[in-house]
Parts: structure tokens; sequence; C-alpha cells
């Protein structure tokens, strides 16, 4: 169960819609697991397009997933007429992402009428065997009166 | 003129080749600019296969070519038995990543033995008009002895 | 000459007050040095009850004077209306901090109207020799309509 | 129960002797709680001399003693021929840090040959009820031949 209490009822569809709209998700493979009140989990299948030069999951790409699964945490928090943008995060790689697939799991630690601070975590799952290959810290600043989807 | 002696005259060659066997790089379309002593540029051309979901580009990206920026920066200094993994990176999002292009710029603060530190800056250009979108640091490690391609 | 124009011409005047009620700064020893828009510095001269434990300035404390400088770096543009609390910050420490004292300056790098990012360096000087010991970024909130020093 | 095994069985007491030698811990008044493998807690009880302005902990000073906690988390995993050194932090302050005290805790996230990974949580205690206030990362590197107390 969670602690936290989400404003508005709809906000899987919401993150659903959002998330579809991101081009450099689908590019990348991504696709949305677990949405619950302040988590978020993205799942993001091996492909040789996503490496480093030795073949595992480049850190750059562990990054982005970690950095969106934070990001939509947050927005499970958010009112329907609002947004949320990253405004830093820090990943700490360690562990090689050496896997089938990487899961990225946001958690909002504190959410807040301007800030909200997530932290995330991501792990290799090679052969049913998940690795935390990285952890990371996030600020989101929360635009309010600005829906994610703008009325067409 | 840099403030830095690289230790293999072949560095530029060296990460090309390196750069050229990172599925990530080529499937976001990236390529490598400027190669100098302690210093490397990456540009990234706009894609909607790179964006959020406002149509800029995704700050989950501007972070994966900051970080292979930084990397690579800090790559020209080391020797041919040597190859150089991302420990961290700090990405804060200053502006919106709105443009044509991304610049992404690596620079070695703090060369080591076994810890290199680097700061990365993203610009934003649009109709010629650059402006810095993200600000960045890294800490990468030096693994000697393992030569960034392994012998075939 | 900075690029930034302050709101409130008094801003130096605000800061010596905002920084005379900080009991950790006069307990640490660190006064301020240069106070212009955009910019703060601070000095700490060395004290053995500054140290870690190898006699050296403790990196905990040359992450507080490089907070203290960026905050008020970020202090220099607001009203005198509004006060300025650190968000996060992010500190490498890039070489012992080894000197007979420390200079730490904060840079605004973008100020905003909630949020001012700033980048910080600290230098450890030693018989005259400045050496870059730290560097660091952090973000700042803004409260607006709670001046720094509430009315008494 | 632990889940690291030390090398030394004598690490608690090469932490206390550590801490005594770190001017700037007992400059603050801290004092270490509890010592076990991977994890170490720091009490800061509150004092003018620690606060910023508003006369509430210095962001400072938390990140500090969540810097401390964090080393000393890494250094019960080393041998009695090593010590270990913070290479950077990052500290979010996730609410005013508004109590009696300080409980700084940090553990160890991913022990390494050269690298260790800690996370800290700092909670203010107010009136017996303990807030989280700050949550950070940390990457420290082990000089391995290098004992903390050099023979005399």
């Amino acid at each position: 169960m969670s602690r936290f209490e989400p404003v508005d009822p709809n906000f899987a569809a919401r993150i659903r819609d959002s998330f579809a709209r991101q081009g450099a998700m689908e590019h990348l493979g991504a696709c949305l697991n677990r949405i619950e009140p302040g988590l978020v989990e993205i799942e993001l299948p091996f492909r040789p397009e996503l490496t480093q030069q030795h073949g595992f999951f480049h850190g750059g790409i562990t990054g982005a997933i970690a950095d969106t699964a934070g990001g939509y945490a947050a927005f499970t928090l958010i009112s329907a007429e609002a947004t949320m943008l990253t405004e830093e995060y820090k990943i700490t790689l360690i562990a090689p992402a050496d896997g089938d697939k990487l899961i990225a799991t946001g958690r909002v630690l504190k959410p807040g009428r301007t800030l909200t601070i997530c932290e995330m975590e991501v792990a290799a799952v090679k052969a049913g065997a998940a690795t935390v290959c990285a952890r990371g810290m996030q600020t989101l600043i929360r635009l309010e009166g600005r829906p994610d989807r703008p009325a067409g």
C-alpha cells in the first residue's frame, strides 16, 4: 500500500498518454511496467542499439530510463492541470549493466508544491537474476496550470 | 592550446573506433565533432525519436550525450592499454533543450591515475543561436591493462 | 563586469546581514570576501578545528562553505522581500584541501523565478599558491514574500 | 544482521580512533552512535553555532555529517592497512533541518576494491519525533597500503 494519495484518480492513464508521446522512449524500446502512487517502473529490453563499446547497456541510456522512471513517479501525484519537468538528476553506476533487460524504478521521496524529490534504482536482469546496476536521485519542478497534453 | 599532454598520440583514432562501437550513439544519431587532449565534442541533430512529451530533446538523451562527451574527454588522456568507465554523473537541466541540434562538450577538470573528473556543457542550437541547456559533472575510473578494444 | 543586473541595489548589505546571522559560518571562522552580482567569495582560514583525520580541511567543511558561497551568489539577484534556500548540492573533491586557507567562489549559472542554478569552486591556498580542491553544482529555491530577515 | 563481512574485526575501534582525530567533528559537537559492518550513525546535538540565518541546522553542516557518516560506513569494510577518502557527494535537502539533534546514517550500497558507493540519510529529531531532512549519495576511494593512522 502506498503512503501517497494521488490528486487525480486518472493518473495512470495520463502517464501512459504522456509516455507514448515521448519519441525517445519508443526509439529506445522502453515500456511502462508498474504505475502506482509515487512509483513507476520502466522496462528496457536489450538491443545492440543500446550499448556502449563493450556490449553492455550504455550508462547514458541507463540514466535516461532512470530519469524517466523518476519523472513519472512524480507525475503520479499531480493534478491533470499540471506537468513535471526534471531539473537535475545524478546517477551512480554501481555494476556493469549486463543483462537481457533493465528495470528502472522511480520512487517519490518527497512530493512538494513546487519541487518533488525522487530516487531511482536500475536493475539488470540476466537469465532471471536481477542485479542493481545504478542508483540515482532527482529533482523535479511542477508546472501548475500547464497540462502535460495541451488542449488541441 | 591544451594544458594536457596525451600519453598516446593516436588517441583520436582510438576514440573514433570506440565511439563507432557504441550502438547507442549510432542509434541516437550522434557524431563526434572535436577531439582534443582533454576535450571532446559530440553533436546530435534533432529527430522526433529523441524527444520528451513536449517535443524537446529528452533530458535523459541530453544526459546520455553529455556522459559520452565527458567519458571520451577523459579517454583522450589514457594509454592504448587502458579504458575508461563512467562511475557517476550529475546533470542539471538549465533551459529547455529546444533546437535543431545539441552540442555536448566534455572537458577534463582533473586527470588521475585512477579517477578522472570531467565537466560537461550541452548547448541547444536553434537557427544558429546556441543556448546552454545543461551542465554536468562526472567521475570516471580508468581500467589499466584493459584495452578498450580487446585483441580479437 | 557582471552579466547580471541585481534587483535590489542594497544586495551586499543584505548578504552581510544574513551571513552574520549564520552561527555556523562564525563557528567555522569563515568570512565574506567578494560580493558581486551573481558571485560571492568566502574565505576560511585554516584551524585544527576544521580538519579531517589527516590534518587537511574536512571535505564536509569544504562542502559547507561551497554551499554557502553558491547560496549567497544566488542571493545577490533577489529582491529584499525574498530569501533563498539550497535544495541540493553536489561536491567533487579533486585534490586534498591542504592549505593556509580555503577560498570558495559561488557563481550563478542561471537565475530563475523559482530555481537558481549555481556552480562552485574551492581553492586551497598554501604559501600564496592556489590549487583548486573542489568543484560543485547547486540548486536553490527562491521564497518570494519571505524576507531573509523577518520584520522584528 | 548485516550483509557485509568486515575484513578487520577491529573496525569499530579504528573508526573511533579516526573520528577522534577529526578536529571538525569535535568542533561541531558530533559523536558516533552506531558502528556496524557497512553502517555508521552520527549524532549532532543542536547548538546556535551550527545554524543558518533562520536558526535551523545549516545545510552545509547537515552535508558535513552525512559525508562523514557515509565515509565511516565505507571504512567499516576495509583492512587496517588502508584508508578511505570521499571523492564526491551529493546532498538533497528535503525538509528544514529543524530539531534538537540530527542523526546522520551512512550505508554502503556497494563496496569495491577501489571505489565504494554509499547512501546517506539525515533525520532531524524534534521532541522525540524524527523527520528525514536530507538524503545523499557518495563515492569513496580506498587507499590501500596507507593506514588511516600512520605509524608514529
